[in-house]
Formats: structure tokens, sequence, C-alpha cells
């Protein structure tokens, strides 16, 4: 066989295997969107028996000669090189799951969700507690038999963040956290902003019709440059396949700026999903999304960067005042002001950008904590209490509202969160270095002109896809060396020290 | 192995090979509701992929394996027996299909439809000629290697119309033609109906806002008693499945009426998909549709047999006023005049109730001949001129209006054209069945009460999915003989003649 027929061979089996995935992309899209409750019992018979021809298809014997082959054989462009790296590590990882554990997986995914969202409801942690447990071990026995080279929480973390590892997370969070600990009192004490009633939310808003809030977000993703579709649902997402990817956002009645900001967010998603390596690249590995930190650096760099400048917001008050007449008055700074209030906070998705870290920095080290045994799944909620008291100066008053606030845990996923906030950096440092590169970009924004912007992610982070073996790597390549927490600080400092006229 | 092993392990492998086929039909719907047009090739590649599973677990030695185990250990009731039945049947079918047709199938499936809508679109049918001269030699050959005991055509009808002969349909089909043919010339040359002008469509009809109809639309849905999905789409149809029902319909401003035709018609077809036998029976093969007749019969009883009633339009008629306060002054009989209005004309789907059938037997006759060679794809264009000047009087001005017309021969599908015209004649024989059953149909249907007759035939037809071996057989349980053509016959002379006011 030459090299050529041995890759090949390969790429059509992939090919295949990443169809029959983008089956179970769409089919988790209409679950969330379209499907009716009643049709969930078929629905998980359909992505069960999915499931499993899939993962025949990723574990067959046949797959594993094929990448041998393609490994012994070489002669390969640097992308095609990645897709055989990444198809040996998936390959190796599915094949290491003891039987065993992945039953037991399977079984914990299920059982975990519905024990945790009834604790929730119940505001009972004692009786989320077992299976949390449960799920811990079951995330330790995992690592040490699929990765049994790296500590159990790094391999957790290098699920989501390849190449990241808890001690360099560690660092890169004390430095974000000595940075910021302070800035937020400093911010916090100052005298409050003052947002206009009409974009303040809640009772003493005006009312911002549904629709013509679609409309104008469906506007919005025209003028971002994504040609997808559009809809409602519960939580905001981004699903379907590269080559049809659909976004959503959810629209509240009283606040129309989180609806745009959702739709702001998914865009950037969005953008990152169709503009990855196509043509002979696309459905194999290296047209995979590198990091989940990376993928959300895409959403952030769209909704923070972006959406919540003057400039975003100089473009799209005429067309906010066009859909709502009543905010005919208002300027450009109002709906920046409104954008950037800073509050601490107890719940994570409600968090502004300045005090999320804290939040995601908090998970961290409970995470961290559970892994090597520091923090039990016993005392957990006090730690949490604790942390929350020490970095962000807030009573927790409630387990709903403290420990059981999110869902990733209960789902198994451990190594998940520091990707929101390793997203928030490097969206800054990536979008600072395009500012660089584009002289006139605050301007183009300001005119709602997204083109430059979109060519220079799509050239520097878009279409390289999963090419570099970690985000810390594409970084350097980005924008001369790896990720830098005091460049994510120095923005947040000038920002907010600026917003709230304090220097 | 006990009996009740053999099936179980049958069952399980059937209803894991169902749920991988509703995850097509899922994909299916996506494509004509959701996804955009640039997705056709990477959903294409989804479909191969899931089509190339579906196959091999349709075909493979285990399930052989299962079948042959079941029959040869019995015991089982009489819905679990017809499963075995079919899946015995379906088997034999599917692995005695020899690979090269299998191949060809799949090449002519694609080249066919993209000739004939060319074809279509230039009106040049010899373009199309000869993709059309190797689909019908295909299904010849497909005949004699599937089922050398039947007539070619005789099987390409079996497939869709379970039992039935082209004998039979010939018969049956002489019948309708010698009472039908005389009754629309005594019809159309009768005074034409006076058809209110805010009901006949066209340029000098009102506008009827499609949100509105959709609104309409919806709740008439909900009183017919489906609890299913919604959407818009180019055509009406229903898809999804069994536990996940999905219906469409389309609107036109100027005539809502046709609107509201499609979704009643859907509905019908909707009903039929989720009341057929469920719980264990669920994704077994006595679950799904008896056959194309039968499940057109569910629509057009729907559609024909109540939706063009004066009662139906007794309780609709308010409820439109509600939607278009311009409809006010109109009675009942308006819009009964309006649906039931009869016009010769060329093309099938705009036909109406009465020409309706003649448009089919013209078909069913040319389909006849091409597979016994006294119709040739040479002289086809011809015969069909002939066949619409001699049945309904009409001269056909162009292929494009004529042979070129429909899209089921380009698909590969001969002997599904009958089932229009048997799923009428059952629907009438049926709802006759029903009114004797049910003394207060008419009232009840006049106060969009539809109860008794959902229940009537939930319990007649839909509950018993595939139990029985044909139609015919379905029939006589149901209505105490088999399909008798002369029902229908009376019921349009009684019905046309009573509207045109000639006896």
């Amino acid at each position: 066989m030459t090299s050529v027929e041995a890759y090949t061979a390969l790429a059509e089996e992939l090919k295949e295997i990443d169809a029959l995935s983008g089956i179970d992309a769409i089919l988790g899209w209409d679950e969330l969107v379209v499907m009716k409750e009643k049709s969930a019992e078929s629905r998980a018979a359909q992505k069960a028996a999915l499931a499993s021809v899939i993962h025949q298809r990723q574990t067959s014997e046949r797959l594993g000669e094929l990448i041998s082959s393609a490994e012994r054989e070489g002669g390969l462009d640097p992308m095609q090189e990645a897709s055989v790296r990444d198809a040996r590590l998936k390959f190796d990882r599915k094949t290491r799951m003891p039987k065993e554990l992945a039953k037991q997986e399977a079984i914990l995914g299920s059982e975990g969700y519905q024990a945790w969202a009834k604790a929730r409801e119940n505001d009972d942690y004692d009786s989320f507690k077992p299976v949390l447990s449960k799920i811990v071990q079951l995330r330790i026995d995992e690592a040490k038999a699929v990765a049994p080279e790296k500590l159990p929480y790094d391999y957790q973390i290098d699920k989501f963040e390849r190449g990241m590892k808890a001690s360099r997370l560690a660092e890169i969070f004390e430095t974000v956290k000595a940075g910021l600990v302070p800035l937020i009192e400093e911010i916090t004490s100052a005298p409050q902003l003052s947002v206009d009633a009409r974009l303040a939310g809640g009772d003493a808003a005006p009312i911002f019709e549904v629709d013509k809030q679609e409309a104008l977000c469906a506007q919005v993703m025209e003028r971002l440059g994504f040609e997808g579709i559009l809809n409602r649902s519960l939580h905001p997402f981004t699903g379907g396949t590269a080559s049809d990817v659909r976004i959503t956002t959810r629209y509240d009645d009283k606040d129309f700026i989180s609806g745009v900001a959702g739709l702001v967010h998914e865009t950037g998603h969005a953008l990152y999903e169709q503009n990855r390596p196509a043509g002979e690249n696309l459905g194999m590995p290296v047209s995979e999304a590198l990091s989940m930190g990376i993928h959300e650096s895409m959403s952030l760099l769209f909704e923070r960067m972006v959406g919540q400048s003057m400039e975003f917001w100089t473009f799209l008050r005429p067309m906010v005042a066009e859909s709502f007449e009543f905010t005919e008055n208002l300027e450009a700074e109002d709906f920046y002001k409104a954008i950037n209030k800073v509050q601490k906070s107890l719940i994570r998705v409600d968090a502004d950008e300045l005090t999320y870290p804290l939040h995601i920095i908090i998970r961290f080290e409970l995470e961290q904590g559970l892994f090597d045994g520091s923090v039990t799944v016993d005392n957990l909620p006090d730690k949490w209490r604790e942390l929350y008291k020490q970095y962000l100066g807030i009573d927790v008053p409630s387990d709903k509202e403290g420990v059981l606030q999110d869902v990733h845990w209960s789902s198994l996923a451990f190594g998940y969160f520091p990707s929101y906030t390793l997203g928030a950096m490097y969206a800054c440092q990536f979008f600072q270095h395009a500012e660089k590169s584009i002289p006139n970009l605050g301007a183009e924004i300001a005119e709602g002109n997204f083109e430059s912007l979109r060519a220079w992610l799509r050239e520097n982070i878009h279409s390289k896809g999963s090419l570099y073996p970690s985000a810390d790597e594409l970084c350097e390549h980005v924008t001369g060396k790896p990720l830098d927490p005091t460049i994510y600080l120095d923005f947040l400092r000038a920002k907010y020290r600026k917003l709230y006229k304090m220097s």
C-alpha cells in the first residue's frame, strides 16, 4: 500500500464515522428545538442505537489497522498528519476504556443528571452526594485505566483542553485571582453605574416584543456574517455540523440585550464551526475544534470584545431604535453601561465579565481538591461557601444557589469549567492582536463591518482547526506567545476603571 | 430456546433497526423543513452512511437466524405472528435483491430524478426517455430476481399495496371508469357552480394572511385530535416516527381553503401514524402501515369524507370568520361549493375529487402497458395524450403538463399511483360504515366533535396495523366485504348530482 492509499482508506472510514456523528448532532439539535417531550423515550432509543453503531466503528479492529497503516506509510502534509495523530489519540482512549467503566459511565450519566435535577429542585445536596461520589470515582478510575501516565485530573482537563495541565492552570488562575480580587473590590466600592431604566431589565423596563427581538437578532447575525439557521430554545446553543451550523438564542421581553448577547456569543461559535478546515479535510480530525477553550474564545471574542464594546453599540443603536422606537434617544454609551455593569452575584451564568473568572476559579480549585482528596463530597458545600466568601465576599444562602447550581458535575464533566475563563483570556489576547493587524478595526465595527475581523479569524484561527497539539501553541503562532493572563488583567483594569471613572 | 426467547431476541433486533430507520425519518423531515440547500451534500453523506448501516442490519445473517428461530418456535399471538410474517417477507426481498441491481437502483434513483427535473423544466421528454427506459427495465429485472412467482408489475404493486394484483385493479378501475366517465360528462355539462369570489382563489380573492391561516390550521389540528408538530414546507407531508409524528402544510395567501385541506389530509395520515400498535408491538413490523392505499384512505377519509362535507364547514365557518372577518356573512354552503367544484384539468395534483380517479386510471393503464410491452417509452407521451382525450376529453398541450408532470416514475416508483384512488374508495367504504356505527356522526362533526370517529378509526383500523395480510382483508373485517368500487361510485353520483342540482 502506498502512503496515499493508506491515508485515503483511513480518511474514508473516518469521514463515514463523522457523518454518523453528524446525524447525532442533528438529532441533538432537534431534541432541543423541535421535538416534544413525549417523544423523549423513542428519541433515547434512536440515540442509543446510533451511539452503539458509532462506538463499534470508533473502536473497530479495522480502524486500528487503518490508523497504524497510515502512521507507518507516512508521506503526509501537516494537516493530514494532525488528523492521523488525533485519530490515534481518540482510538487509543476509546479502546482503552474498560467495558465495565463504559457501562457505569452510561448509567451514571443518566442517574447523575436526574439526581442532580431533583436535588437542586429540593435544595437537598445530601441526596445528590452518593451519586456525585460515584461520579468522581468513575472519573479517577477512567483516567487511571486510559491515561495512566497522567494525573487523573490532568486527564479530565485534557479531554476538553488538550495539552493543558492542572499545575499550569493553577499558576494562571493564581495570577488572575491576585489581580482580580482587589480590582473587583475597587470597582464595586465605586459609585454604582446609573443604567437607563429602559435597559435595566426587570419590572421597570418596557416590553421588547419578542418577534421584533428575533427579527433584530436575525439582522445582527447576518451583519456578523453567519448565514445559518436561527431558532429559539430554552438555553442558547450552537448545534448541527460544520456544513449545517445552527444557532439558537432565547428572548426576555423585558431585556432585549440578553437576547442579543446570546446571539452574538453563538454567532462566534458558529463562525468557528463553519470555517474550520473544509475540502479534503472536512470531517477529518484536523477539522475538529482545537479545544473547548478555543471554541469559547471564538464566542467570547464576539460576545465580549466586540459585543460589549462602545463601537458595537455605535453600530447597533440605530437598528435598535428602528425596532424599538422608545429607545430612540438613547446613546451608545447607555447601552455600553447597561451591558458592562458589574455586580457580585451568586450564579455563574448570570455573572458579568469582571466577576465571572472567580466563579470559575472556585470550581477549578474544588475540582482539583476532589481529585487530590483535599476536598470530599462531604465538605464540598462548605468549601464552596468558604471560597465564595473569600474571593467574592458574598454569602451563599443555599446549596441550590451554591454547589448545586451547575449541571456539569452531574453530567460527568470535570475539567470543563476552566475552558470558560481560558476562552475569555484567549479572546482578549487574540483580539488585541487582531487590533494590531487591522488598524481600523474599531471604526469598522462601529460601521457594522466585520469583514476584516472575520477574515483575520478565519486565516489565523478557524482554518487551523486542530492542526496544533495545544491551544498554547496556537496562541503562540497567532500572537507570538502562549496564553498570558496579564494581558486579560490589564484589559479588564483599563476598561472597568475607565467605565467607573476611577483613573 | 423457548418460543418467548426466540421472539424476544428477534424483537430486540427489529426494534433497534426500527430506531435507526426512525432516525432516517427525522433526517428526512429536517431536510424538507429546516435544512438549508447548501447542506445537501453533507446530508447526503449522512443518509448514505446510515442507509448502509441499516441495510447491513436488515440483511444480516444474524437477523435471518433470528427470524427462522422465531418461525420454528411458534407459540405467538396473532400480532406477533404478523410481525414474524412481515419480517420474513422483508428479509427475503432484501436478501434476494442482487447486489448489481441494488447498485443500479441507487444510481438510477438519483440520475432519474435529476433527468426528470431537467426534462420537465425544458419540456423535453426525449432527454428523459433513456433513463426512464433503464428504470422500467430495472423494475422488471428486480421483480424477476426477487419475486419470480409474481408478474413483474404485480410485484411492483405489491410493494405499496400488499396482496393487490394488476388483474384485480384492472377490474376495479374498469368499473370506476365505466361509471365515472359519463358522470363527469353529466356534471361538467351542467350549469357551473357559482363560487363566492372570496373563496375562488386567484386575483379577485382577498388576502388571507398566512400567519392567521397557520394559527387557524393549528386550531383545526387540535380539534381533529392530533397533538403533534405542525410546520410549513413546499409540499404538505407527514413525517417523523410513530412516537414523534410531524405534519406540514403550505399556505396560499389568496386561497386559505387549500391550506386547510392540506392540513386535514395530513392530520388523517398523522392519526394513523400515531395510533398504530404501540406498547410491546411498537417498532415491530405489525405496527407498520398496512399499505399505501390504507394510509391514503386515512388521510382522504379526513380530507374528503369529513373536510369536504357540509357538516365540517358548519363547524369551521365561525372559526374562519374569527380569523378573517371579511368571510363573516358566508354560509357553510358557500365553503362547501368552493371546495367541491368540479373542473376537468390537466394536472393530477390539482384535480378535484370527481375527476381525480381518471388521472390515476390513465397512469395505471400506462404502467401496465410499460410492463407488458404494449406501451413503450417511445410512444408513452402519445398514449398519454390519447387517454386524456378519451377519458377526460381534454387535449394535452405539452409533455410538461402531461407525461412529465409527476415525480413518481423518475423516483423508480411503479405501482404507487393506484394507492391514491384505492385510498379514496376505502375511505368512502370505511366512512359509510362508521356512519352506521355512530348514529350522530354528522351532528358531531358539525359541532367539531371528532371523538367518536377517532375512536372508531383507532379501534377498527389504526390499531390493526399490519395484522391482516391485505387491505381487502382489513376492509372485509371492518365493513363486511372487500373493497367494492360501486360504493364509491354511488357516493359520488349522489353527492355531485345533488350539488349540481340535477336530480
